[in-house]
């Protein structure tokens, strides 16, 4: 599979590495606003520079990875499919949900597989979680709790242009919930705070809170945020089953432990996504690849990418609120 | 201290074995509204089997223990008190908050020292996390979790006349919470359902709850509760602040590991919490012990009883609305 | 059971309160060859100070237990069986194998229950391990690891007196691995190393020691022994099968962790053998009680002790020489 | 950096990912007996497939990586360094003692770099071990165990040729044990069984060893071997100190805990050196190109592979004789 990369920033570079070293896909080809930055990272994997119309007229290329500004992204998945090209596109779809609800129907009647990157679901840690639940490991699904903090908070500038906690970090959280269960909530009833830093709070935002989405048959779901935990990304699962109850925890940096007289001393969690994340953005992309390749249906459709969003909408207008907002009124 | 015990039922019984067993204090009398109950265990301990009347009319008694149904709670607190008695009383004071807020203005005038059975604050993992909190090993809290379970549901008869999981079960959440950011909370949100035994959902209660309350500051606690952890007695406390986080984890039944082809298994945690706060039992009356005869404040106040049943009412009154409730308003 | 305590010290006090609490043993008298320290004791718990003499007279006195100092034992085991008294003698039998084996036989026509106080196999936690070992978790037990630090190396002025590292402080350990194993083991060989304290290796004795003990079939277990673990008393033991591991781990002082920069600090093992085997001794005079009544035999035997002992000369002689030991030579 | 390959088979292709996602070493030959293996490899990585004659003789080439048969690595080191090149040679130096100290004396006069590959050093958890250790984290070294157990014993027509137990495997914690006490022990003491595989005893071998290695200044070291763990590659090292315990325990397959009624599960030790050590053998290369490249002395020398095999030696004598053997004598 030859492959276009749109965008050569933080998380392009992070693609660009699964994309070479997958024996099945092949890198052709970087764009990137910053045409400096896409000329260094083309030469590094020795592939093209090119604009990203050109990548997207290259009938040679079949698919392309989206990793620009997120406000690119529902018009570039528009144009990729248009020009018949498989995407994998970094998340969100978009901060409006209207206009990803729009790229969603733009595209239905194409049969171009496009592919949302909630990498998350491809951590071989909530994968096995994920797994020994589907295979019945706890019963019946009852309770679920996704721990999701970040190790410090991102400059404020950053923040005014994120859409907020829920659209920005929750999001990956919400898209974790809805695969794990299955199926969209109910309701959503979310209580955020600015507790961690000032700043955020003076911009409208939240740094901590937490959502509770409810479903069809009574199951909940705890999602738990913060900004900053300083000791690293703390990434947890927990799910209570009628049978038992699964957990998937963190990752630590070493597994070594040092006894004294002040306790027992061991290794924090892995510090950020980049770290805890590389084997997970690595299955990512061979899932992609595979589906294509093999004519499968992608693992995370646009489909749900829009639902993750949906969700951020109704957690946003709850804790505006202190209302509990139903699904169907968004 | 000589102390007269009221209720010999299970509850009583574990409070027999505390009593007798401190060097402190010295069991004299049993009552129960079950006179063969008191007498077999006035025998077991060498203790006379008296009616509560006789025991509350006894000068030379310094002390009751308040170990009966939860409806003479609050009428067995101001009779003790008036016959000058320190008081111990098992939670809830009532499960009537008007009633409750009654008691306390009944006692207000009073220096009889009356603590209300909080016994998880005398655990030993959750109290040294408490210290460590308080020693700023963690700097500011911002977000607390507490996760509790019970290994089964109660039988449905009960549930009818326990006052709803919050006044009967969350209710030592809610002082847990309380007790560790050290006042109450501004608001109230809780979200529940029945989907672990449907005659609780039919009984108009539920079996699996989500209780977010929210401070002044900011500051956010989340309490999930289960009426089933088939695995036994899961009883957590996780508290994020802003250098670092606290957990206390549950205790295990022992410390062996069995690793084999099938993965490594670990015991579970204690059954359920005649196992689990066997010696925070003892600590409970310890520290009443010592508050009464040093002329120190008891650790756990009537009006802490009535705060923890104020939170229960809040959340009784969210999960039926679908809205945050405003502590101010109840 | 009516009990005669013989030895009010250290270890006489947590007997006396494991005789006192278990319900089917009352203790009725007290000796030491410090009177006052008997007095103290036996006021404590309401019984009689005696001497030991009246003790082993009196007929109303059905055990005793005997936890006096080391050069006693073996005499006051041999009186008391003649007084037809059941016995729980402290270990060692006596620092002298040769006296030790003496009593043996002087008792060997007797049917009153001797049994010794090896309290580690009434550890929960090891006898979880042998239990799961027994039933078959891991298949054949091939390889046994024994790890046991003390806390803090004893005053020189007790190594002097104690009979060496192997007799005083392994024994237990080459009782648990005879017992682990189920038999006695053909050849020891010890290495011995004094680098813990330097006053320790002028007496001539050892601080540091690893004894490998090979047993008929080609099992192999090993010992790690050292005075100083500054952390507390580290007690674990582990054993690989041929379908499988299990290990008892120590056990901690509480269950909370605490997670900042610096990592992941949680709780120190309990300090020494009073705090980590308070249930072991509990648990230790309930057997003894029950094989009593219960007419069956005792589960260590007198035997158990010798065979203990004998290892440790067979160490000591390794030690000593460089050389492995066969057990038949000892 | 310009690197031949000699050797083809399993352990080459590790070392041929490490050369080529290296950034500062380029793959530009492969050599093997077999020359199909060689032409398969250089093909995956688009270099040359040479004779082991032509890669010696290319002036071109800067260093070479011999993953031969263990007879042919003297042989190869010293032609490799006569032409020149830097060498990483996988361990053992040589099975015959005499052998391996005259190729260490046939190149000491060269200044051409001679690394072993000793990979564990390179194990991030045990290279973390060992810079708390040798940061003062336990103070003075006092009693080191090493636990390596592989997963399944090798087919006994292996065994016949491997040199026994302590030469093939041991000899990777005999390193382990030098490098982390920074020098040669004084004495060595082994005893070996053959439990696990009756036919590794009939070929005259040992399954299960236990080897204790005491230094000049008391120290004591145990290593644990079987060639069976039916759960995995069981990979550990614990350091007992003045001041403390460090240990580096096993890297798990992955971090989810199941509970149910039957315990708390979780997941196995990686299965065997290729899953466990994958990052150790990228660090080791990084290693080695860092050292040439910048001049600086190569981190695991030739004689630290002579050292592990006198030690292997010594053990292999000990266990015959059941004596504790001399290092000088060997």
């Amino acid at each position: 599979m030859k492959v276009g990369l749109l965008g050569a920033g933080r998380i392009g570079q992070v693609h660009a590495k699964s994309i070479t070293s997958n024996p099945r896909s092949e890198l052709v080809a970087v764009s990137d606003v910053f045409v400096d930055a896409a000329i260094k990272l083309a030469a590094t994997y020795g592939c093209e520079s090119l604009t990203t119309e050109e990548i997207l007229n290259d009938p040679a290329i079949d698919a392309v990875l989206i990793a620009t500004s997120t406000d690119t992204h529902a018009d570039l998945i528009e144009k990729a499919v248009a020009a018949g090209k498989a995407v994998l596109c970094e998340k969100p779809v978009d901060l409006d949900l209207e206009r990803a609800r729009a790229c969603l129907k733009a595209i239905e009647d194409s049969d171009r597989p496009v592919m949302v990157g909630f990498n998350r679901r491809f951590d071989p840690n909530f994968a096995t979680l994920k797994k020994q639940f589907d295979e019945g490991g706890i019963g019946k699904g009852e309770l679920l709790t996704v721990t999701s903090f970040d190790p410090a908070p991102p400059p404020v500038a950053y923040v005014k242009v994120s859409g907020g906690l829920y659209r920005d970090m929750a999001i990956h959280d919400f898209d974790m919930v809805c695969w794990m269960f299955g199926e969209a909530p109910v309701s959503v009833t979310a209580i955020g705070s600015s507790i961690v830093d000032d700043d955020i709070g003076a911009a409208g935002d939240f740094d901590t809170a937490v959502v509770v989405l409810k479903f069809e048959d009574g199951r909940i779901a705890v999602i738990k945020n913060s900004r900053r935990a300083v000791y690293g990304y703390d990434q947890r699962i927990e799910l209570l089953g009628s049978e038992g109850l699964l957990s998937a925890n963190n990752v630590l940096e070493n597994t070594v432990e040092h006894i004294s007289v002040n306790g027992a001393i061991s290794a924090k969690p892995e510090y950020f996504f980049l770290e805890r994340y590389k084997r997970a953005y690595e299955a990512e992309w061979a899932a992609f690849v595979e589906a294509v390749e093999d004519g499968q249906p992608v693992p995370v459709s646009l489909a749900d990418g829009v639902l993750a969003l949906t969700v951020a909408e109704a957690a946003t207008k709850s804790s505006q609120s202190g209302l509990t907002v139903n699904m169907n009124s968004i």
